[in-house]
């Protein structure tokens, strides 16, 4: 698959491209549920504590897979079920998801475990690292 | 002034906490512009290429100033017009913003330059070192 897509962006400019595909708040989150949570389903979406409605949770699952950001697979135990998987383009929104929690846990009052955003502080890399061994046995298994 | 402020979150996660302040794509394209592209008023912020209505950008300054994200102050030379500055905690959006260009430098065709995009993905403690005292020096003669 190829993963430089000509895509017409306002200006350009890489941050103003990056919002166009994840600049709405539902899109960032289901990359974090699929990231940090491994929940791979719609159902599991759903629920996942944010009350994203089922007709937006649709939409930007499409859009996310349109634009290569996630991948739809028919589950292995149940084919009538779908299951989800980051892309690596999706798994490359890593490092922005732990910006924005070390971020949102020095300037705001967050449920953000300490030794957590301390890790994605002082041990970045071995943390991406673990990271992308999860994601690529996810991967295998689907 | 505090920068911990309280605040409900839909569910304490500090990723959900930080796009309830910056996830929507304005936003952090207005930091985008007091950041990288040194621009502070209005009528800039509006001539900034992205094609922003006026009544959603003054609703996002209000917004992001409301926050703590950014101050407005009188320009010393024109005392009828505003300048608006990164505080602290908008300025430590910085590390969010990088990270979004590399990931769209990776991933989308881009208009970014390629040494500014391998400077952030290697020299990046230098290259927030060089905003930060830009950032100061502007703060110092506002």
């Amino acid at each position: 698959m190829s993963s430089k897509q000509a895509r017409a962006s306002r200006s350009g400019c890489p941050i103003s491209t990056a919002l166009e595909l994840v600049g709405d708040p539902w899109s960032l989150l289901i990359v974090r549920d699929l990231l940090f949570k491994k929940l791979h389903t719609f159902k599991e979406f759903a629920a996942a504590g944010e009350g994203i409605a089922s007709n937006i949770l649709a939409e930007r699952l499409q859009r996310l897979e349109a634009n290569g950001i996630v991948s739809k697979h028919a589950d292995r135990q149940d084919q009538r079920r779908y299951v989800y998987r980051l892309t690596q383009k999706g798994f490359d929104l890593g490092p922005v998801l732990m910006e924005l929690v070390i971020w949102a846990a020095k300037h705001e009052k967050t449920a953000a475990p300490e030794p957590i955003v301390r890790e994605m502080k002082s041990r970045r890399r071995q943390l991406l690292g673990k990271l992308r061994r999860e994601w690529q046995n996810g991967e295998d298994r689907s």
